[in-house]
């Protein structure tokens, strides 16, 4: 497989990691020194950090564990990641996609069953987030691991302690 | 081209015949004994199937031509598939990939032309179903087909006799 | 790198000059002699072309920087494109890929802050057009350009002087 598919691959794992909350298969994904750091655009070409940035895979662990709002029942989410531009050079990769996050709500199947006509996929999906990844990785031993991942949102972003 | 870009574009070739509700196209991806399942999740890591499998490409080229909804006027769909993770060992291969899908209706254009101020396109555009596709290939003779493909919707499915 | 990924990767620059209505960015994928069309459905195998094309990377770049729309404050774009089919034969490539458009408008902060009980982004994220680009590539002296580019819309388009 080419690097450029493998580093491409992180971020599927990542993305699957970041909807099941999965803390641990996220964590797995960062070196120990790697820097994560959300910004929130302020204007056409201007981003602001939003809080403090997160070193280690340990603290990305951490961070899904914790902080991250569960799915309520019968929720899930899918992170998706598009239109990829990857450089690699030698044990170095730089990676810059766009995501879009969607928020699913399955509905409940009626205790009478559906209503009559009712013909597919029941409940809603959403889009509620979107921006840019931008990843720098290093090939260690065979493997590609993130070393430094900026979020950069579309969006404002509140914190509860903003 | 890499057996990966290969197996991926099966799924490229798959999801604009599901939009295109071409049975033939779509029937002609999978082998004479391929197994399609749609599984609704029911749960973070549960899953239960939907109705029975499809056994091999000329059933699933009649489920297309005589189970899905055909599109209204001035509809289509996108079948959006990202982040796939794909494993190639010899002439087997194995892929996993999100999916969104995606409903359009176009407006009618007035009989009096679009109103003063109406510029680009007109219509609307929603996502209306979302899962993971895993999918097993096989490469017979040069060609890589699906020999099993399961539909992991995020949600609750109605069938007609449920 | 692959010229299949090269190829795609054209089209990821492609969104993002798009994205930012960066004129000089987007004309510098195109050839002189480029021809670009959009073309709108008509009906389920059809479509009609939207104007005149566009000849050339410099006419490309007038059209963003003169006829797309600016995004209003706090808000930006996704063009996202997936599930490409790409084929190469020795300068020439042929690309297909679905796009999904979304349009993100950012809440402002207000000014005594996120109202209690506000966590994550705050803003809107709707998709708003859709369809496939159909495109023709050459590459010339090591990079590859785009020589014919066609936007497939699945929606009815109006203009200002339609």
């Amino acid at each position: 497989m080419s690097d450029e598919r493998k580093v491409q691959e992180v971020l599927a794992r990542y993305v699957r990691a970041t909807d099941k909350r999965d803390g641990a298969a996220q964590g797995a994904l960062f070196t120990p020194d790697a820097t994560v750091q959300i910004y929130s655009k302020t204007g056409p070409d201007s981003y602001e950090p939003v809080g403090a940035p997160l070193i280690g895979g340990d603290a990305v662990r951490y961070a899904v564990e914790n902080f991250m709002a569960p799915h309520p029942e019968r929720g899930s989410s899918h992170h998706v990641t598009a239109d990829h531009i990857i450089e690699v050079e030698g044990d170095r990769a730089h990676m810059n996609a766009q995501f879009i996050v969607f928020r699913i709500l399955s509905d409940a199947r009626p205790a009478d069953g559906w209503p009559v006509g009712a013909f597919g996929a029941q409940g809603t999906v959403q889009p509620i987030e979107s921006g840019y990844y931008d990843t720098e990785l290093r090939n260690i031993g065979g493997e590609w691991k993130i070393t430094r991942h900026h979020i950069l949102l579309d969006m404002a972003m509140a914190l509860p302690s903003a």
